[in-house]
């Protein structure tokens, strides 16, 4: 007899994210090289500031099939590298036409997305607002915020995550602030 | 040229569940005859208390795609039906192999599932705790408190509710009240 697959049962913090029960997976600054634009400001904040932690989420271990969902918080922290906000790395996903939600438990901030065609995206993170990316999009959490930017997120579990292709070309968009403002601007490194 | 898909961005309040921009779905007891065990107090219950509320959800407009996502809030309210908790009907999948997550915002209670071959599971429902429906499973959140108990769920889109196996067949167990205690039984009334 085949054995029954065991429900899950996890505890995220509504404040912080963080599980009590399972370990995050932690970027700190200097995983991110060449991420930010302003790679002196980058440089320096590695430097003087031992590596910060950027952003953490938790990847879960369950099977990675067509039917099953995968799900989990993200922590992106606030600060800013030069005048761009901290962000996660972005990416797209390997079966590229599957899609993600992200509900917004606690802070500010944007996400922001973009296909292989061309066409970006971007909506809003406040508590209590989700946003649905669509198939084909990578995506990008930012906090624009001066608190914890807080999403639980869900998607296909066998969609698996190509960083690479962002971590070669870019983004095509950037965020940051510009005399008190959110910007965005187009990334001048972007391949 | 191919129209980009929208991103969507959608609010649920962190603590009522509700949406200010979209209609919900809403369940009325009497739209659930036979599935209380108690049916004198079902009968009493719909004509002496104006037929209540007992749950409502959010049924989005996202493409019904393999690879996209639907999602929502689900919010069931505090009472009982002679001394079975207020529920939701409960449903598999007419994909039967997809799994769903649901994210606990708010208020207590219990996930019951069983599958097709005679298992069941019961998992908690606290804030901050995420509990993982496996594929096979036909799922039903129990409120077992005194406030309403809000979940943030999603699963495929094109998994597909199959509620009419439920509504025929009843679940195998239920969960009561007892000398002030949770507890989980037999259904009499399964078939």
């Amino acid at each position: 007899m085949i054995e029954p697959v065991k429900a899950l049962n996890i505890d995220f913090n509504l404040a912080t994210g963080l599980s009590t029960t399972r370990e995050s997976t932690k970027r700190q600054l200097s995983r991110m090289k060449g991420m930010y634009y302003d790679e002196q400001a980058f440089d320096e904040k590695v430097a003087k500031e031992n590596d910060p932690l950027i952003y953490e989420f938790y990847e879960l271990e369950v099977p990675q099939t067509e039917g099953d969902i995968l799900f989990g918080t993200s922590i992106v922290y606030p600060g800013k590298v030069g005048n761009e906000y901290y962000m996660t790395k972005g990416h797209f996903h390997t079966i590229l036409e599957t899609g993600e939600v992200y509900y917004c438990l606690s802070g500010n901030g944007y996400m922001l997305m973009e296909n292989p065609e061309g066409d970006w995206q971007i909506e809003k993170f406040a508590p209590g607002q989700a946003v649905y990316v669509p198939p084909r999009y990578a995506h990008r959490s930012i906090n624009t915020g001066d608190q914890p930017l807080v999403t639980f997120f869900s998607f296909r579990a066998d969609a698996g995550h190509d960083y690479g292709t962002i971590e070669t070309k870019g983004y095509r968009k950037l965020v940051v602030e510009k005399d008190g403002n959110t910007e965005v601007i187009d990334n001048p490194k972007w391949a």
